[in-house]
C-alpha cells in the first residue's frame, strides 16, 4: 500500500503549480509590472526549472506542452492572483511556506524523473535542484533582480542536500515512499531552520 | 487563389528576419558596445524568440540552423546597420514600424508552426508570442536592461491577444489567409493604438 | 602520427572544464556569494557555452550529461578553488592565461562538432564561438554584471575569427591538426595582443 498514490502525486504536482504561479506573480509586486507583466513572471516561475530540466536532459514533451492541465493549473494560479489580490498579497508568510513545501517536493520529483529516464544519480541531483529552483532564477534574471540563488539564505543547497540524500538512500534500497517523505521533510527542515536561525554558508574569503 | 502564397510568405520571413536584426543592432547604440556586440546583440534578436520557442517544442532542426538562408538575412541587416549606420540611425520611427510589422507576422506564424507540428492551441498561442518577443526579452536580459515585456506599453500582451483570435477564428473554419492578415492587423492596431494614446493595462494593487 | 591524438584531446577537454570551474567560481569573489553560489557559477560557466551549442543543434545528450568524468573535472575545480582559495586567487593573472587557452581550444573543438555532425560552416563558426564565451555569459547574466562579450576588450571576436579561420583552412584542405594548431594559436595571440596593446573593435557611431 503505497503512501503516495500515483493519482495524489499527480494532484501534488498541480497544486505545486498552482502555487508556484501565485508566488511568481507575486515575486514583483513592489515593481511597476502591469497584470501581463505579473501573469507572464508567474508562468515563467511555474515552468521555469522543469522545463530547462527537461530541456537539458532531451525529455520532450516538456511536461506542460504535453499536458495541458499544468497549463490550466497556472491560469488558475494568476486568476487567483489578479482576482483576490488584496487577500493573496497579505498571506505572504504563508506564500513563503508553500514556496518551501513546493521546492522540496519538486526537488524529489526531478530526481525521480531523471532516474526513471536512465540518467546517473549525479546527474539526478542536479536536475532535482535546478527543477525546484531554476523557475525562480530565470525569473529573477528577468526582472533584473540577484536570483534567488545568490541572497543569503540557504535555497538551493537545501534543494541540493535533500536530493544527495534521496539518491543515498535510494542507493541502499530504502523503500521508495519512505525515502520520498524523508527527503522532502529534510530540506523543508534545512529551509525552515535557515531562515528562523538566520543561517548562511560561509563565503569565499 | 491564396492571398499570401507559400512564396511570399516565405520572403516576408527572411525580410523580416533582416529588419529583427537591424533594429536589435540598433537597440543598443547608446551603450558603449564595440560593432562585434552590436552585431551579436542584432543577432540574437533576430534568432531568440524562434530559436525559444523550437527548443521548447524540441522542433529541430531550428530554422536558421536548417535554413542558412535566415543567417544570411541577418548578416545582411547587420551589414545595413553598419555601412548605412548614420541613415539607419535617423530611421528610428520607420524601425518602430517594422518592428510592430514585425512582431505581429512572427506571431501568427508561430500559432501556425505550432499548431501544424500537433500541439494544442493553448501552446500555440504562448508559442506564437514568444516567437516575436523573446528575442527582444533576451537581447534585454543580456544587455541588462529591463525587458521589453515589462515596461508600460502594450506588447506582448497584444501578441498575446492576437494569437487569440487567429486561434478562436481558426476553429470556427474561417479561412487561412483572411484570418492570418485579419490577426496581423489587429496585433499591430492594438500596439499603434496603446502606443499613441500611452495606453497600459492595469498593474496589481 | 597525429599531433594531438583522441587521448590527449580527452585529456586536454577534461583540464579546460577543470580550469573553467575554476575562473567561473573566481569570477565572484568581490561578491557576498556563498560557497554554494560560488560553486554554482563555476558550475554554470563550465558547461554553459557547450549546454548552449548541443541544445542549439539539437545534438543530445549534453556532453557532461552522457560523460560523468566532466561532472568531476568541474567538482574538481571547485573543490580546489575552495580548499586553495587563497593560493588560487593570487594566481588571477595566471588564470587570465587558462581562461585565453580555455577559449581559443573549445572554440575550435566547438567548430569541429558541429561540422561532424553535418551542419554547415557558418553554423559551426557562430557554435565555436558559443561552445567558448556563453558560460561566461550566461554566469554574468545571472549574477547581473554586464557580460564579458560586451565590455571593451576583443573576447568572443576573437574566437570567431579563430573560427573562420579553421573553417576557411579546412575548406582549402589544410591537415587537421596543423589547422586545429594554427587557429587555435590565432585565438590566443588576437586575445593578448587586444589586451596587452588595450585594442578594441570601433563602436557605432
Amino acid at each position: 500500500m503505497p503512501v503516495i498514490s500515483f493519482d495524489l502525486q499527480y494532484a501534488l504536482e498541480l497544486v505545486g503549480t498552482y502555487f508556484f504561479a501565485i508566488s511568481g506573480a507575486l515575486a514583483v509586486q513592489n515593481r511597476e509590472h502591469d497584470l501581463f507583466g505579473a501573469g507572464f513572471t508567474g508562468f515563467i516561475t511555474a515552468i521555469g526549472g522543469g522545463s530547462l530540466r527537461d530541456i537539458l536532459l532531451g525529455a520532450y514533451p516538456l511536461v506542460w506542452i504535453g499536458n495541458i492541465d499544468f497549463l490550466y493549473a497556472i491560469f488558475a494560479g494568476l486568476i487567483t492572483t489578479f482576482v483576490f489580490f488584496p487577500v493573496v498579497a497579505k498571506l505572504r508568510k504563508t506564500f513563503f511556506l508553500f514556496d518551501t513545501l513546493g521546492i522540496a517536493f519538486f526537488t524529489i520529483l526531478g530526481v525521480e524523473k531523471t532516474l526513471a529516464l536512465g540518467f546517473r544519480p549525479e546527474v539526478a541531483a542536479i536536475m532535482g535542484m535546478f527543477s525546484a529552483v531554476m523557475g525562480g532564477v530565470i525569473r529573477d534574471t528577468l526582472t533584473n533582480e540577484i536570483p534567488i540563488l545568490f541572497r543569503k539564505e540557504i535555497y538551493a543547497s537545501a534543494c541540493l542536500a535533500g536530493a544527495v540524500v534521496y539518491l543515498i538512500m535510494n542507493h541502499c534500497g530504502t523503500e521508495r515512499n519512505s525515502n520520498l517523505l524523508l527527503s522532502i521533510v529534510l530540506i523543508i527542515l534545512i529551509r525552515l531552520v535557515a531562515v528562523r536561525f538566520k543561517l548562511s554558508l560561509p563565503t569565499l574569503k
